[in-house]
């Protein structure tokens, strides 16, 4: 019996001290998701197999966990029946939060009123090879709003960034793209078929540089004149004004670029005329989510913190095709609550209050004194003051250093000389200063 | 690829509406949680399937929902091996909080400080067969405090159920019970074994009467005697008090017995000494977990509507013992938000605010009226008042219905009027009220 216990590889326990962290970002992107009239949704752990397989590309596919058939999930099947996952698994862990969402609103397109603007925060399975950064279980924090191609929405998303990472503390970029002028770039010069290696090239240009970009793009099957024809793209410069004056010239000659740099001009235009406080910069390397986003793409960067994008999405103007509901337009961004926790504590931006799960502890030291001391900590928790009493009767030193160990800033001390001036000691654990306070005071005092 | 969505049997989509109301019984839980120093802890929701199995009885093992191992699961085993779960799958989803939480203490025990009080709020899932109120995943709220014997932390969970009931406006009845005193009984009467019995036998006598107990009682083995010494126990009357006293006669002659009224005395002492508000009955018919709870009993019912109880728990003097920890004391209850949820609803006990996820909906007429409407928007966002705009201007009816539609209680109108005037038309959507208000006025108008 006596095991020792653990846990399944790239799963992970939170801590109390972790959890209030996370908490702690889960409250505030809420509050900012709630403010811009987004309501919560929560979708089932276990979706169908059906609803998952196909979604996320083979590699997805091999990626998802499969729940296995409760009861007896052999009875009536062959070997080689049994050997195929599909036979014995009809349910399977989600992989992400945007198929079941789609599914969600293809569902329940009757009741719903569009546009339908959700947000959720739940956890994602994936059976990825667990390693530092990637686990198994982890939250996503989606916002996404669908039934509407008005780009107010991308703006409402750019507020939303701006709002949370402000009410984070943490300094951050939002770069964005857009898959038409991306396509754009592919048409003009001849190679609409050839967007993706267009994009990954450009991506390229910091690291490599120039000359080796072109030579790539030749080597990926484009001819001379048309690389000629990308060189204005690839030497973009200036703001975002300028730059979208830049691709106009190249884009002249495809329809959907020029409308990608209209919707990029509107919500710049937008942005500005608002006063975002926000770095919002075009990137034309941005490649994310390429195969489903439609027409923007966001990404955010911390400044301060080395670490991959924190926050990304873009408009997908077909999510709930797949489920047979057809031009449903959406856009949506996720916040990756792992990675913001991460810079959060590299650069030590957690309020200290997070850190304390108990404000006040209460010293036990006797049946008379605890009699004294119930009463005020029963106010204090009605005035939601965390606070607690050491539960046993016992040596001061132990009880001190339970507050020390717990984190706990006030602790509060009530002997028989406090009981005849009917004042505690409190103590301020992080300055070691002591006060005399009366009993009727404490609640004010530690507040 | 236009199959009809849906999901898994005895699993549920969380509507917006049903969700406000979840996170309004969730976060009134947690706050109280939080005011008594309860810190809040995560783990995942895969288990190693050793750490589950032979934890919830056969019948429990058979209700685990259990993962297919990812990769090839087949390779190298024989086709016998492949209809054995155990062969093929490692982990399983959790089954309740407090094996995972039991899971937690022994594999941190060097890290945690003892005592150590957690709150867990998180789903669980059960292979059990869907019916009405039973559901495949459903939340747990569990708090507990492991590592003391202190009854000051029974007194704790008492209040606790207090001020979540009275937060939540629920008129409930805590009925307690104490393993120990039904253990006194048993012995008392000579029949030791027999405790489950008695106490089901007491647990039957409104319903059937004492004579069918009597007999019922005889049938399952106790002589005559026996049962002639348990009738004043048949018969307790009056309060708490009364009871107890009433107990000690027969009791007398068990120490573990008398150990239990000891205990109910001191709880229920300071129940009263501490002025706690809710009605905490003894019940000896109480049997719920009789086979791991140690000491106190805990069940909640609702006074004014019909279901089953909707909180309960109690002390277990070795729940870490599984693990390889022995005399381990804890004590704690759980929530049942879902029965929580359905009380709530049937008395129709929600704040109206939780009903709406946004407050003021902002019509969009046009550019020029948005444009002067945006800023408004910004501020109110800014100040975390929930609030929209009509993504895309067009006809006011329409918006108007979406308004309805989403139970938005403020709409405010721009048209060229109010563009003029600089002061915005101010509909209450509940009673039908319009009023003229300025501009920079707004915010505060409907907050």
């Amino acid at each position: 019996m006596a095991q020792k216990p653990s846990i399944p590889k790239g799963t992970r326990d939170f801590s109390p001290a972790e959890m209030m962290r996370r908490q702690y970002i889960f409250d505030t992107i809420r509050r900012v998701f709630r403010s811009y009239g987004f309501a919560p949704l929560e979708t089932p752990s276990m979706e169908n197999l059906s609803t998952l397989l196909g979604k996320y590309g083979d590699e997805g596919d091999k990626l998802l966990f499969k729940i296995l058939n409760s009861g007896d999930y052999a009875a009536g099947l062959s070997d080689e029946e049994i050997r195929s996952a599909s036979k014995i698994c009809e349910k399977g862990l989600r992989y992400d939060l945007t198929v079941p969402f789609a599914r969600y609103v293809v569902q329940h397109q009757g009741e719903l009123t569009f546009p339908f603007k959700r947000y959720q925060i739940q956890p994602v399975w994936r059976a990825d090879r667990p390693q530092k950064g990637r686990y198994r279980e982890f939250y996503q924090c989606d916002v996404d709003v669908i039934g509407t191609r008005s780009l107010l929405c991308e703006v409402e998303l750019v507020e939303i960034v701006e709002r949370v990472f402000k009410a984070l503390g943490i300094r951050v970029a939002l770069k964005m793209n857009n898959r038409k002028i991306l396509f754009g770039i592919a048409e003009a010069i001849g190679h609409a078929d050839k967007m993706m290696d267009i994009t990954i090239a450009i991506d390229k240009l910091e690291k490599i540089g120039l000359d080796n970009v072109k030579a790539e793009l030749m080597e990926r099957g484009l001819e001379q004149e048309a690389v000629e024809k990308l060189q204005p793209i690839l030497e973009l410069s200036g703001d975002n004004a300028q730059k979208l004056n830049q691709l106009k010239e190249v884009l002249s000659v495809s329809e959907t670029g020029m409308k990608g740099i209209e919707e990029m001009e509107t919500v710049f235009g937008y942005v500005e005329r608002l006063g975002i406080d926000l770095t919002v910069e075009l990137d034309l390397s941005l490649a994310r989510g390429l195969n489903y986003y439609t027409g923007a793409i966001f990404e955010v960067k911390a400044l301060d913190f080395a670490i991959g994008s924190i926050c990304g999405g873009g408009r997908y103007d077909d999510l709930t095709g797949i489920f047979g509901m057809p031009n449903t337009s959406g856009v949506g961004i996720s916040f990756g609550a792992d990675r913001i926790y991460d810079v959060m504590t590299g650069l030590n931006l957690f309020p200290e209050e997070v850190n304390c799960s108990t404000r006040v502890l209460f010293v036990n030291l006797g049946a008379e004194e605890e009699a004294a001391v119930l009463p005020i900590l029963r106010t204090l928790r009605g005035e939601e003051i965390a606070s607690e009493i050491y539960p046993e009767a016992g040596k001061m030193k132990k009880q001190m250093e339970y507050a020390n160990r717990r984190g706990i800033p006030y602790v509060v001390i009530v002997g028989s000389q406090e009981l005849e001036a009917r004042a505690a000691t409190v103590k301020d654990m992080r300055t070691g200063e002591q006060q005399q306070v009366p009993f009727d005071q404490v609640a004010d005092f530690v507040k």
